[in-house]
């Protein structure tokens, strides 16, 4: 298992509390998060490079080139309209109504909330981590897809899975497992991407909804109790030509093993059938018994979903999502990487 | 003019800081706003009276009953999935994806995305503030269709004209013109609404852009820079048997008379050309030259409106929009009703 990780995250350090459900809480995705992994990654044995990709392929075609100008210049143009200092966090609050006239909007305050699906906020630094991420991920698959390894890690962050085409949200700006797969997907793969970070993969799913070259299987917490709330339910399976391709498999906060296993067995049993060229993972690990509000897998549980993921003998590319207990996130995600024995 | 006003617009009270252009910032919208305005109207020894109609003529056709049935349990049902208190603001953050195929949501956090459209907070008593207001709005506009008077005035907090059909944003959760507006043309008459608030009344163009019983004149900020932001564009002209019936004469930020005084004339032949049969006033007066980032229309200014409105010899309701330097919008508001001299 190659891993490939660097410092330039920590660019984008989100200070200010945010909402979740009700309260103002500081926010949780912090540098911190990939140090705690990276450590682990390093008492494990792990071998830890940084990103031999540069080029960002599949992000220009998973992301629209409108989004990709708002998102580079999005915090400059925030400055210059408020008069904020560059530490000052741009937060999106205005928002369109549904079936205006009105094309994208020209100010940047209606730009925040034209491209992002809720209120987390752009900072100075969120463009520059949130690409470098996008190097990462494309580094892991770029050693398995020319073969030098059966799977790769790539330590992102900010992550990506609730990152749409045109909108980022859920502290995601580009989507890294996308982009994995539009990559593989340009090279004439088959991909499938396996979701099981808590939250539901809603920008993974609406990039690839409607393509059959991409199956998205989810397990998460049942939107119906959790964010994002609009998306994620068992009736979403695609759309068009992707009808079949999207499977999301809802569980109920505070599951544990006797439930997920069943369902993590149903989702490999979606993949094994779609036969992929390639397997991308979102690997969040917030379904820990420790990340407050959650499902409640221990450690062995992350062993065994290794295990799962390894016996698919795909290669795979695992790429972090979520996971926000400092204590125990680098334990569990080395648990699924030493478990998967590649 | 007979005048209506209620205390029961104090039930809606925010206190939590909003985002405003960057910044966080007090909310300005406030019950001492309604009170100062009362106050003035009773110095300048106008007849104010309580709601004489509290059945809402026009509510149901102007919002949807899903939108209505949202606003009047959201607080209750948020605070029973969150566990805040009574006296806790709800806010939205979690937003649909552009093109998502999923429905209306479920859990209340996605509901309060749903049904708004920037990030003002619902509380325990903006329900029945909104409805009041709106009783305000209908005994004003009872009082002119009955022929009681020929113009009449409502005190209406919270305002409306950001409210539209299905969303509620800029402080304004049902849209009180637009409610006046719906109960004439339920009378076969043809109406238009005049809105000079400094903001754009993106609720209001919204609810009437496809009709053309409605003609919706909105003098405001230029949208380019100022809230709302989406909309409010000279370009928007209505849409279908609307096209035409929607007219916005945006102006620069900092204008004062020489500026505005033309703009009220184009507005005014506007509606003359249209010969409504009554005519409501979006009356905001954070047009004040104290009302920070605004216009700089002075004392004299709003007597020159009132005269002017006044001049068209129309049955008129004005509705309370903005406003929000507590030391002069009462004097703003009743310089434009006794200048309009009925």
């Amino acid at each position: 298992m190659r891993c490939f990780d660097s410092d330039a995250h920590r660019a984008h350090h989100p200070r200010d509390p945010i909402p979740d459900a009700g309260r103002l809480v500081p926010p949780p995705e912090v540098p911190e998060r990939a140090e705690r992994i990276r450590a682990a990654l390093d008492d494990a044995g792990f071998e830890v490079t940084g990103p031999t990709r540069r080029d960002a392929p599949g992000l220009r075609r998973v992301h629209t080139g409108a989004y990709l100008r708002f998102l580079e210049g999005a915090h400059a143009a925030w400055r210059a309209a408020t008069g904020m200092p560059a530490t000052a966090e741009a937060v999106p609050y205005v928002r369109p109504l549904r079936g205006q006239p009105a094309p994208a909007p020209r100010h940047v305050i209606a730009r925040l909330g034209w491209y992002s699906h809720d209120s987390d906020p752009v900072l100075a630094g969120t463009w520059s981590a949130a690409r470098a991420a996008v190097d990462l991920a494309a580094s892991a698959w770029d050693a398995v897809a020319a073969g030098r390894c059966a799977a790769a890690y790539a330590l992102c962050r900010p992550p990506g899975h609730h990152a749409a085409a045109d909108s980022y949200a859920g502290y995601c700006y580009l989507n890294n497992a996308a982009v994995v797969a539009q990559a593989w997907c340009d090279q004439g793969a088959r991909v499938a991407v396996l979701d099981v970070d808590y939250h539901h993969g809603n920008g993974t799913q609406q990039i690839f909804y409607d393509r059959d070259d991409v199956l998205f299987v989810s397990l998460h917490a049942d939107p119906a109790h959790e964010y994002p709330y609009f998306l994620g339910f068992a009736g979403e399976r695609g759309r068009g030509a992707g009808e079949g391709c999207t499977r999301n498999l809802p569980l109920a906060p505070g599951s544990d093993w006797s439930a997920y296993g069943p369902a993590l067995a149903a989702a490999l049993g979606e993949v094994r059938a779609y036969a992929p060229d390639g397997l991308v993972v979102s690997l969040g690990v917030d379904t820990a018994l420790e990340d407050g509000d959650s499902f409640r897998l221990v450690a062995d549980d992350f062993l065994r979903i290794g295990e799962a993921v390894g016996g698919l003998g795909r290669p795979t590319v695992y790429v972090q999502e979520g996971g926000y207990d400092l204590d125990v996130l680098g334990r569990n995600v080395t648990n699924v990487l030493l478990a998967d024995g590649r």
